[in-house]
């Protein structure tokens, strides 16, 4: 890991279990992270020791091993995956057992192995591994997710660099967009929350019923669904405990209404989607759902997705991100969402988030249904925000608030 | 790892999968392994993948992160292991995955720890991963052990060379025991295990109620259980499958009875028992017990091993081993039980092997006690052979059969 800044990545690794998890003591702490992000996994074991945690339990995965079983594997091995590990995985945060993802992986690891050995495998591991999702959304336990500046991934945002240079040109952007190049990240981080959290009660007080983006090749009103509630920095887990999931995070966002959004709207930064890169999506929509759809990069993948199932045309999620976000600042195109929804306003195809509504905590799915929350096997983040965008709420009593002007916050 | 050789690293991944843990077409591998041999475990990965496999999970262990625990955890830390994984782990086995583990970790880890912290942790350990043990002691799946030349593992053996020269000479000490040198591995294992079949199969047949050890120090009488069955090479799981659970293994092996063991004996290499090392064991057994024990060096710990509990004190295995076997030959000791034991012939204080019975596969502990087979939480092996030890078989009818000569089988 030649030249990246040890006393940052520990910095990182400190904030990630005081911030990001909020481990509390004597709970255990699982981590799925990969296998090169080793150093950073020894660091937040360590910090998780000093916190008084409990057990720390590593798992970490392989790109290789993986690579190995598209090469080698008969096409049987695809329909397989580890029931046991997720169905213990669940059963650890039903015990209490909080959870740390660390992303790292190369973005377009599969993007050259056949598609249908990747569907499979994504099809039956998203089956093996519902024990263990359904308590991380449902929000069961504290939960964080922070990044290790693999050298795969360094790779494909620096092709042009040595790989040592890549990556430590990744770990300074991690640690900026991270705020651990803050004297106190910490500090830092109680502040950022505390801002985040005035834009979310701002936005949960004025209850708007719609939303406006107006820009180049944007204009789109976007129902937001009933009971909505905006979203955004520390929140708690159904286990009491106030945990930030994504390091970094500069997004508010909401459920809009599956049913009411309408108009058309353009991205702003290309899409990385499992190895294709979409660039130039352009939707129209009617009555909530995509009606017709264009791209100029990988239009053909961006319609299967559309495909996927009838909520894969509608809206899932609604987020508001100001022009002046760090990440958005490095001009850098991460290929992962952790990172570039953090960068612009944006939008996402499919499944909403069930604890984004007010009041009771856990919707049933029919409940969420009635208020306008929609359902999908698929839930994908698209940047529409830019400098060049202005966003108007749009009350109940029929007044027109402004909320962002030229892709900041107005107030 | 600078200067492993590749090739034969490959060669003792490709046995590990075909003769070791004999994996069968669609059936899934769960490795268990060091963080540091990725290497080998990517080498695995890749030919249980060509050879069928479903699914290869790997899971990692890291000394590090092992030893912060005991830098920076509190005390009650060391009561929680993680219950959820074993018991996944034991659901797994049910399903016919079959296991491998890889050794190679620092012997003498834990040996600057707080024995009282080490002692819960074990304690902690040992009871959650009950499920998964079992489910291995039955022999209910195929499994195989091999070996990483870990560096720190290699340190304690060679600690007079450089870090990749000690490990260099690690790796050919594993690949010289584990046969790999030869042109055909596989090849040179099946004409191996031929010998070995040969061995217990003439012991078996033999029947001896008693064999009896002599050599400097040495004049021991260990009555065999009734019932014993002599094992070595090659066995069948419960699930069908012939693998070999050791590589290397050069032993056949038996129950003694734990009533019925007299005189007196020696050991001829020193014993690494959880970071101590006992040398020069001389103990008398009276009854199957051990009524006197003497070590020149790690007599305390000797001791307080042997008042683990009742069956502490009494044999669980007798093993027999050529003073030739290449362990032997290599002069080396590796501080693991894997490699030592088969470099001499040994005895093993504490719980029998249940599989070493003839008739029913399943015996219960009652029926395992009443024909003779010890009981305890511990099971040690510690050496006896030499180039000095004559043994003799003493059948039922009184006859007195040679079955080692100057530490060499007789035939």
């Amino acid at each position: 890991m030649g030249s990246i800044n040890f006393e940052k990545l520990d910095k990182l690794a400190e904030l990630s279990v005081s911030t990001g998890v909020a481990l509390q003591q004597g709970q255990n702490l699982l981590i799925t992270a990969p296998s090169d992000a080793l150093p950073l996994v020894r660091l937040i074991a360590k910090h998780a020791y000093k916190a008084g945690a409990g057990l720390v339990t590593p798992f970490f995965s392989d790109s290789e091993i993986t690579l190995a079983r598209y090469k080698y594997a008969s096409d049987e091995s695809f329909d397989v995956a580890a029931d046991w590990l997720y169905k213990g995985m669940g059963e650890a945060f039903d015990n209490n057992t909080a959870r740390m993802a660390i992303a790292g992986d190369d973005p377009m690891l599969l993007s050259d192995m056949d598609p249908e050995r990747v569907s499979r495998a994504n099809k039956a591991n998203s089956k093996a591994y519902k024990p263990a999702r359904e308590r991380i959304t449902q929000f069961d336990i504290n939960w964080n997710i922070i990044a290790w500046p693999g050298l795969a991934w360094a790779k494909r945002m620096f092709p042009d660099l040595a790989e040592d240079d890549a990556q430590t040109r990744l770990s300074e952007a991690i640690f900026m967009a991270s705020r651990v190049n803050a004297e106190d990240p910490v500090a830092s981080w109680k502040t950022h929350n505390q801002t985040l959290k005035e834009k979310r009660e701002w936005l949960n007080e004025k209850d708007f019923k719609e939303i406006h983006f107006k820009g180049p090749g944007t204009d789109l009103k976007v129902g937001l669904a009933d009971d909505h509630e905006w979203m955004g920095g520390a929140s708690m887990a159904q286990n009491g405990v106030i945990c930030n999931p994504n390091i970094p995070s500069e997004e508010v966002f909401t459920t809009p209404h599956a049913l009411r959004v309408e108009g058309y709207v353009s991205s702003t930064k290309p899409l990385s989607h499992q190895g294709t890169l979409i660039d130039n999506i352009r939707v129209v929509f009617e009555k909530g759902s995509i009606t017709d759809a264009k791209a100029t990069k990988g239009e053909t993948v961006l319609k299967k997705v559309l495909e996927s199932d009838e909520g894969a045309r509608r809206l899932g999620e609604v987020a508001l991100v100001p022009n002046s976000s760090p990440i958005s600042n490095s001009g850098l195109l991460f290929y992962n969402t952790l990172f570039d929804e953090n960068a612009a306003c944006h939008i996402a195809l499919g499944q909403c988030y069930s604890k984004c509504f007010k009041g009771e905590t856990n919707l049933s799915t029919s409940e969420i249904s009635e208020r306008g929350g929609n359902s999908s096997m698929i839930h994908i983040d698209w940047m529409i925000g830019s400098g060049e965008i202005d966003i108007d709420g749009f009350g109940k009593n029929g007044e027109i608030v402004p909320i962002f002007r030229k892709g900041e916050w107005v107030d």
